[in-house]
């Protein structure tokens, strides 16, 4: 692959206690690593580098979901005002109970288009047929870490299957495919299925991806059953011993804060998906201070609507503020610290991903900042939390590749996979009395 | 003006119960109004009319901003992560120490460019050197109703602009321009000049628009001082008499709501404000139940950090669920409903604002559903909601004249606006020690 020199850019560079932007920057890609990033016009990228001009744009980390279920966008808007026990048993379980291989192509092919025209180009994905999802990883040029989700129910043959998935394609599409184990969550997996799904994963040398203490109804409901929190469950079921994402936490309690702290996990954060479901927040802030690590994350489409992470950065850092009361909380730098190199942290790729730097993977986005609702520019930091949308990625740079340019999408078919979905709405719609693929009993 | 088809389009209906969505409409407009609505082909506009092919996409009604300080875009993202007092004493009101009369209208314009280009076409704008705004909106084409804001501290003269401004301009515009009598709020206005504003406003026939109760703090000052609430103030004052739009209310109490339910006034609404400077709420479903009108508004930039309506719409449903914990408040189809009319409502149009039928204002604009962050589509009126960007906002039409077409913008030169503000930025962003309009001290 020829070099990529990326041409007077704004390069945008975030630590823990403030966020710049370099004005006037080259960068230069070699292969699908950053080679180096310098003052305009000081860099010899040779004659065969291919040169992309980004006047006026701002360089920054391609953002990360770490935690969706990206074929879920089959079922944007189909379940909308319902509580969580509707939201499963009426409406999702039973409909996931339709869902085909080819469904999860399709659909995994459609959420990975709306991330790339979203800018968010790494995705820690949680569903079922990863196979499927990981060929459409593959042909989509995205990064993903992918996780095969396995319920209790389905014991030692979908937990061997998982497995297997992890072999077949841990470090697959030139390493852009990383992959975990993913158990549902504590209340639908028992603890000796939760052993079991730890013994693989240190077999395997992988993490592991769950859903944990979702909602205080959840966490009550295991206390009640058991006397213990559902952390206190992956604590003494051994989950917590290897690299784990934890996704949601709205319902944990103060005493489960230490046993997060002195452990590997990264909790993902889908503030949305909360909102929208009346689930509560967790106490993100004093978590952060026990030094828990947070990444952002949307969740699937059927509670988030959208895959979109401008939005739940936006929404984490509106939140944090709203709840204390303290407009100081959550200031612009570190909701853009989380979204950047604290999310590669939670993603399992602390040292290569989420920052701009030489010898990290080129993983880029050029955002326009020339619109009126981002005009004039005081602040860029400010303007990409709080007026940055989506539809202002122009291009997106993964493992050295141009994904999109001047939002023309250069690797998926948007028409033939609309054309395939449209296709199966009416069997994937069908609601079956009894028929779903699990009961939401917390 | 010849007439306008616009052929081939899915039309929203909201009212209180439901948000349905009509198939392949066509729309005739003549001159300002609507004149009909029939499945594609029933209409016969005669062969002069103009067609609009609108194939696929979905006509609302333009977003009615019911609250704003429009020209403040200048100040966007100038004041982060900082308390109201810093945020008045230490940045705005230095900061807008420095406006003048051409800094309002290039202000304006490019507010109304990004309204526009969001979908937005009427606000209710607040701020000062309105006549600079009057002749930026009869210029851009929007619906506004514009009213000059006084302090107190301005006396007589400063009233005595504002109601000239009110009797040079009201119905200006082919009527597309209202105004109001604008005092700032109850603390930065004593009794007696808002009892003036009072006497302007009926003498005028005109309403009022002004901030009260912001804060709990303003309140509890309030009531520290003189042992009444601000909206005990003004009705004591006569304001609530009038027709009066009511910018925020987070600090009511209990005692105000009554007295709310009982006079002619409308609430705007900001929600991403509000959790930005850690406002509080009002209680927003105690307060509707009563029958008190809620429209959606942005506030200025310089807190809001863009004038999207979808954002307001978004932030407020999420934020019901999420203080209620329950998924069922705030239901899509109510959302919708105070978006367009009840908005309508509170921006002083009931009967031919804020909804597609014949005889109502031609104020619509068209939503393309066919991106990826909407696809599939299950619920036109969930996507409305939660999925669709600004961005996605293709036409609008405003009085029956076509501003933007394809997103571009045909009343506007923005690359001339934004010219015009870069050569005032210096100037404007000055912070001169003890140099601001008022002081914060509520």
């Amino acid at each position: 692959m020829p070099k990529l020199l990326i041409r007077n850019c704004q390069v945008l560079q975030v630590d823990e206690s403030e966020a710049r932007v370099l004005p006037a920057q080259d960068i230069l890609v070699e292969g699908n690593r950053i080679q180096a990033i310098a003052p305009t016009g000081q860099l010899d990228p040779g004659p065969s580098a291919r040169v992309l001009d980004a006047r006026g744009q701002v360089a920054m980390p391609g953002l990360i979901n770490t935690h969706a279920h990206v074929p879920m966008v089959l079922f944007r808007g189909a379940a909308e005002d319902v509580d969580a026990h509707a939201w499963f048993n009426d409406y999702i379980w039973p409909l996931e109970s339709n869902l085909e291989e080819e469904d999860v192509y399709w659909g995994m092919l459609l959420g990975l288009a709306e991330m790339i025209q979203a800018g968010v180009t790494s995705v820690a994905d949680h569903y079922f047929f990863m196979d499927q999802a990981a060929r459409a990883v593959q042909e989509a040029g995205s990064r993903a870490g992918l996780g095969w989700a396995v319920f209790g129910s389905q014991g030692e043959e979908g937990l061997k299957r998982a497995a297997r998935f992890v072999e077949q394609w841990q470090g697959q599409a030139d390493g852009r495919i990383t992959t975990w184990m993913a158990p549902h969550a504590p209340y639908t997996c028992d603890d000796d299925f939760l052993r079991a799904t730890v013994e693989w994963a240190k077999r395997l040398g992988v993490g592991v991806h769950i859903h944990a203490a979702e909602t205080r109804e959840q966490t009550e409901s295991s206390l009640a059953r058991r006397g213990l929190t559902p952390i206190q469950v992956l604590e003494r079921t051994g989950v917590l011993e290897v690299p784990t994402i934890l996704a949601h936490l709205c319902g944990i309690l103060p005493q489960d804060i230490p046993i997060l702290a002195g452990n590997p996990v990264g909790v993902a954060h889908a503030p949305k998906t909360y909102m929208k479901l009346g689930m509560g927040l967790p106490p993100l802030q004093e978590m952060r201070a026990a030094g828990i690590l947070f990444g952002l994350a949307t969740d699937g489409a059927a509670s988030n609507n959208t895959l979109d992470i401008w939005e739940s950065m936006r929404l984490m850092a509106l939140l944090q503020k709203h709840e204390t009361g303290r407009p100081q909380a959550m200031p612009v730098h570190e909701a853009l610290w989380i979204a950047t190199r604290e999310s590669a942290r939670v993603f399992g790729r602390p040292d290569d991903l989420g920052h701009l730097a030489p010898g990290y993977l080129a993983d880029l986005i050029l955002v326009d900042l020339s619109g009126p609702h981002q005009q004039p520019v005081h602040s860029i930091p400010a303007n990409l939390v709080y007026s940055t949308r989506a539809s202002d990625v122009q291009t997106v740079i993964v493992d050295g590749r141009i994904l999109m340019r001047d939002r023309q999408l250069l690797t998926l078919d948007l028409a033939e996979i609309l054309g395939q979905i449209q296709g199966s709405m009416e069997r994937l719609m069908q609601r079956v009395p009894e028929r779903r693929i699990q009961v939401y009993r917390p």
